[in-house]
């Protein structure tokens, strides 16, 4: 596995580069949807390849850990046989989720331990047992173990937490470094930076993460609900520290906005549940601002859903069909919004890809950013 | 709009025939998939076309009439314009639908008094009112306003109903005559033939449908309760009396066994809600029979969902993924499981039309007949 960074935004920290994979490349600045619990919800794997132009996928590890379980993944040969996505994918290590979603979850240094927020089972995550997992699910990149702090979250808790994370992180690589891929393909382990909204910690931690020879990092625990601000201010001081050969990737990140203003400041690789699960509720990312589809005035208008979109299915459904479907509660809506919105996000990344390469990002940006958030 | 009967088979009464659209040709005989609501459940329009190779879809009065709106219909230009399916299509005229959906339904000689099952709100359907709604939604065959006897029926009902029936269809024909599409492509009317499951009563009602002057015709009030047996017998006492030139329809039927038990005995269309809701609960229809994708057995069946199936979807997914998207309650397990279905729904009916025209039709019946019902 390889990257290359290509060029650099004179006008920005804005970066163009090439993920290599044994399942194909990444070309970044890039977006990959979040596929949960083995599926994109809503979509087909050739609508994510052909329509969505999706080069990578995500999947979580706490999720697929839980359902189909780890030995049916094992079985099917990984992750990629299980669900028939033969690009690249990349799985979170359910850092995240432990902490957001599962029951009864207590934090030790072995590990954490929780209960399944399915079925109240009892489950203990620890380093070495993420990677070991991680190994099965086989994705391409994966993510060491973290404590994701929350937000708001008082220095001392986050300054521990984010010692216990780099003394996880140690652990990952190690039993990452003692174990090989399971089923031919290589595997790369991207550590994360923590930190909340500290500078001091940010600073630290980067530094920690920095100190790792991996293939690319990651910055975590932000999107939690902090000011942009503070996500822009800390993601800027993250990148000035992380090595600029390495791709670096935002977890969880963001509005299209988001992903534009830290793409400026050099992130080549985001994901976010949000153009899925918004929507699922009728919100529909344009470049002329969000849709609720559900409004009432677009019940006779009967435009594409967007015009100028790039997909197929953007510009063969109206509004006024898309808005029915919602309003009548048919599973066809989700699944038009969401391949809409994961469109959109491509769209998005891949067009700042080009203006990066042909020095006009910084314009671009600054003209398209005020219209992503206008309401239509 | 015509139709022509290419064949009939020499050991049975099933045929091969061609209808000709504004919208298209469709070979008989053939499956309609239902898209109740402007839309087939979880099933997008390419996917109807390319992957489940659907001819016609079927549209309902009643859903449509409540939502979106006979008026969005109108000013959209129609059904095909809306939804963006620029095939054939069907619309049922609502008259089922009134009698199981709707509430405090009230039947007069003037019509059906009823209240929406979504919100309450007060409607009544009378004979032309129904030609008139659809007229605006302008399906490319639309069906007379009849009661849809329910089962069991006592026989004074089932009578008077009938009478009833027939009265509202020369009120539906004679609106008909005197009224002209609204979007510059042909309609063609459907009488129904009721008369529950009395032989002397359905003898009466399809020898007053066979007077009428109409494309096709279509047999009502079976499949809703009563044994197999009684339907078959209705279907063929009253398929000996519609005129042999014009397609006959057999509503809301049925099991693949009872499609090609009702295809023996002369049937030309069918249309069911069978493969979409099935599918949606996890039932599979095979060749080889029925397959409840929920069963733990299938949790590491890795082998295709249907190996032998004529569409690429069920030749792309796993049994064990399609186990694991219903167990983990994901919407791309209802759309694969719909598209499934659909897909050998319609390729039971293409394969009856080579059988008969092969004239293997009988044997190839008997022997499949059986296997169809099988739980695997």
């Amino acid at each position: 596995m390889k990257f290359t960074l290509e060029q650099t935004d004179t006008q920005t920290s804005a970066r163009v580069g090439t993920l290599e994979t044994d399942h194909g490349n990444i070309e970044t600045p890039i977006f990959m949807p979040v596929g949960t619990v083995a599926t994109v919800k809503g979509v087909h794997q050739h609508e994510l390849k052909e329509d969505i132009k999706a080069q990578i996928i995500l999947g979580n590890t706490y999720h697929l850990y839980l359902r189909p379980g780890t030995d049916i993944l094992e079985k099917a040969g990984g992750l990629h046989k299980f669900n028939g996505w033969n690009k690249p994918i990349l799985t979170d290590s359910g850092g995240f989720q432990v902490f957001s979603l599962a029951h009864r979850r207590k934090i030790k240094e072995e590990g954490a331990t929780f209960a399944s927020h399915i079925d109240g089972s009892k489950h203990l995550f620890t380093p070495e047992g993420v990677m070991d997992i991680q190994r099965k699910i086989g994705a391409d990149i994966i993510m060491a173990f973290d404590e994701c702090t929350p937000y708001p979250c008082d220095y001392r808790y986050a300054k521990r937490s984010m010692k216990m994370t780099h003394r996880w992180l140690k652990r990952c690589w190690d039993r990452f470094a003692e174990t090989d891929p399971l089923y031919g393909y290589e595997q790369a382990l991207f550590p994360i930076v923590q930190g909340s909204v500290y500078k001091d910690l940010r600073k630290q931690s980067a530094e920690e993460i920095a100190s790792y020879d991996s293939l690319g990092n990651a910055i975590g625990g932000l999107s939690v609900g902090e000011p942009h601000e503070d996500m822009y201010e800390m993601t800027e001081l993250v990148c000035d520290i992380l090595p600029k050969e390495k791709p670096r990737y935002l977890m969880g990140v963001g509005t299209p906005a988001n992903i534009l203003e830290c793409i400026a400041l050099g992130i080549d690789m985001f994901d976010c549940v949000m153009p899925t699960r918004n929507a699922r509720h009728g919100h529909l990312f344009t470049k002329n601002g969000v849709i609720n589809i559900k409004n009432a005035k677009w019940k006779d208008d009967f435009s594409l859903i967007d015009a100028d979109a790039p997909n197929p299915t953007s510009r063969f459904y109206t509004k006024a069909y898309l808005r029915h479907l919602f309003a009548a509660k048919e599973l066809l809506g989700q699944q038009i919004a969401s391949i809409h919105n994961l469109a959109f996000y491509l769209w998005l990344v891949g067009e700042a890809r080009e203006q990066i390469k042909a020095g006009t990002f910084l314009a671009w940006k600054n003209d398209l950013v005020p219209k992503l958030s206008q309401r239509l």
